[in-house]
């Protein structure tokens, strides 16, 4: 049976992954990335801004948690050469840092805004854009850098209005160094593989097939998560190991965020290998309620620099907004969004001018049953008819918005805004 | 010859009209996109956000001003359908208000932010990615909906700081009403390129060729440009040609314009083509000093919604950030910069979270020397040593930045900031 009128939505298809954002969205995703933009600039990280797209091997000499395969490419008609759609902007900040910013003195403290194209080939071929803000440090070296990122993640997120999140910590030279250089790079990549999965089973098998050194230690690893103490028996249990200083090194590093008052976010995790080909030292990811996926990670690439031809340190971390919003209409963490007039009234009206030299947005309906649904629609908080001020939502007598007046309302919370229940 | 060490900004070419904004020039441009913005906002509009990519043959039911070869196309891999990266986010806005927004009452008040990417055909094929920032009105018509948007793009030159600039008024019935509908396309094609280009001898040949009506009028038009007097003797020359309507109509906006407090940024343009096919009535094109393009244009588009089912009446404009910017620049207009701090100590110093709290970015370096040398470099304003305020341009001691003080600096005229200039 075929449909006789397609819904308004499939008349004009959206490729795999891209969607729009309707008002109510757009504005939230808008506040939320101001509000980590200016927590990064309050600790001295400045705004570069890269290209949309690049020559893939320019984009590709800095990939590393990405499969090739992940990219999305296409011929640029100009050169006729391989572009593709960023899938990471921290490759694209390493070029800018080892060229036009190759003078100035470090640290390099950047930060950056941007929507990066995935295709996840894991995961039956669905490619997604993501919307991100994140930040670099260039020439402060772990354990100092890997603490100033974590800091300033934890306070991005609170700034977001965020409470209940954790930071799981982990390192990449841990597993790295369990990992024999004898081996072949296929039994590196199935054990890494079983490491990730925490698949006791699968580790032995690749482990013996491999031939692999360790192997005890790597079935080991997915217990040895949680909290500090997991951390310390994973210590102790790595003693003998080549990854004895990279679990120590972590250890290290939890016991001093939680001294810079961290420790009610913080987890640990040994076993840790995602982005594990690209990250050299401390990998971080942030989880909260609500969204499985990580909602940011970051970690330490001290090699990535030196592929675009500069040897310097490197650390950093991008917030993914999509997960970051969703963990927030979790939370319940409603926004505060200003009064906004609709006046009943011709588009002369003085007090529309009068509202905006105010810092208050204002537009003019003609009468008032047009104005009331009007506001209830598109969100405006409240209707001015004749003298008399009117709360779309009820049609009731309103109190006038207060200068510098916001109202909070549970406006990204799941199922749509005031506004849209009302229009319903 | 070939070079032995190529320059570092050649290392790793980008393509063709793809390029990095360092630090100065990134805060620069996010400061006046968020500054549009929030203008936007005061007047009504609500932002929304459509995706980078579509399927080509939705953008391109909604192209009009640009060339099918201006567009930037790829096949989308999922799909295997081709898409095209934006060159007009337009036409994307257009989707949305007809499909997701349908429901909503108008007028639609829609701002939005975004790159689109352009090639450009006519100008030895070089593409050029443009950041803009726009609005659409649907729903309200000509000329309450063109006076309104006239008066918002005015008011967003000014708040951005723009004191001189000229809005040009015209109307794309009047080019349109004098080419005879019974001309084939391209003869209409070829006298539209000779009005564009003003050239009266190209005129009157491509006339004589097509064989059409109204040669005089349209060999006229190229000098019915300047002010109202201008348009006053257009409308009486064009009073008994087709087109008299159309240039009776853009008298009355102009006039309406001047009587909302316009008049000092108006001329008009009744021989105005540019976006010939795209445009249903009003276009109005922003100009000023130092950019040789126009910096914001828009205009109405009444059929435009009726390619997506919607019949709807709509206006708009986009301001182009790129030439916005070098507007500012020749108008030696500066940014106002917040204080930011360089304390010379060590990353735990509680001095920089009580800047930090105190809305002041602040970051520590270890030595003196190194501190002043790194805030001159990064722009930084005030470097505190001990309880001395030192000024990092002179090294001369500084008055402290007062709470919420903000420094003015020409930071974004032409030869680069103060930063740069301490640090070549």
């Amino acid at each position: 049976m075929s449909l006789q009128t397609p819904s308004p939505s499939l008349e004009h298809p959206l490729p795999a992954g891209m969607r729009d954002l309707l008002p109510e969205e757009a504005a939230a995703r808008r506040d939320l990335s101001r509000t980590m933009l200016d927590r990064f600039a309050l600790h001295g990280f400045v705004l570069v801004t890269p290209p949309v797209f690049e020559f893939a091997d320019v984009l590709e000499r800095g990939l590393g948690t990405l499969d090739p395969a992940d990219v999305l490419r296409f011929v640029e008609p100009e050169s006729g050469e391989v572009a593709a759609l960023r899938p990471d902007m921290t490759p694209q900040i390493a070029r800018m840092v080892a060229t036009r910013l190759r003078d100035r003195p470090l640290p390099c403290r950047l930060g950056y805004e941007g929507t990066v194209m995935r295709r996840l080939s894991g995961r039956a071929r669905k490619q997604r854009q993501i919307p991100q803000v994140g930040v670099e440090l260039v020439g402060v070296a772990g354990p100092e850098g890997d603490l100033e990122l974590i800091g300033l993640m934890v306070d991005a997120l609170r700034a977001a209005g965020l409470e209940e999140f954790t930071i799981d910590l982990g390192d990449a030279g841990v597993v790295r160094a369990l990992l024999a250089e004898t081996l072949s790079p296929e039994h590196r990549g199935a054990l890494t593989k079983a490491v990730a999965r925490k698949d006791d089973a699968e580790i032995a098998e690749a482990g013996a097939a491999a031939g692999a050194p360790y192997v005890d230690a790597l079935r080991a690893l997915p217990r040895l998560s949680g909290g500090r103490e997991a951390l310390v028996e994973g210590v102790a249990f790595l003693a003998r190991t080549p990854a004895s200083a990279a679990a120590s090194r972590l250890l290290a590093l939890f016991d001093a965020a939680s001294a810079a008052g961290l420790g009610p976010h913080l987890s640990a995790d040994l076993g840790e290998v995602r982005g594990f080909s690209y990250y050299t030292g401390t990998v971080f990811h942030a989880y909260a309620p609500g969204t499985g996926d990580a909602l940011a990670s970051g970690g330490r690439y001290d090699e990535l620099l030196a592929r675009f031809g500069l040897d310097a340190q490197a650390a950093g971390f991008a917030v993914d907004l999509d997960r970051a919003r969703e963990a927030l209409q979790a939370a319940h963490v409603g926004r505060e969004r200003a009064a906004r007039v609709v006046v009943v009234g011709g588009p002369r009206d003085p007090r529309l001018a009068a509202f905006r030299r105010g810092g208050t947005a204002a537009v003019a309906i003609g009468d008032r049953a047009a104005a009331l649904k009007w506001a209830r629609s598109w969100g405006f908080s409240h209707v001015l008819d004749g003298s008399s001020w009117v709360d779309p939502q009820t049609g009731a007598p309103a109190a006038p918005p207060a200068a510098g007046d916001t109202t909070t309302r549970g406006g990204t919370t799941q199922g749509g805004t005031t506004g849209e229940r009302g229009h319903s």
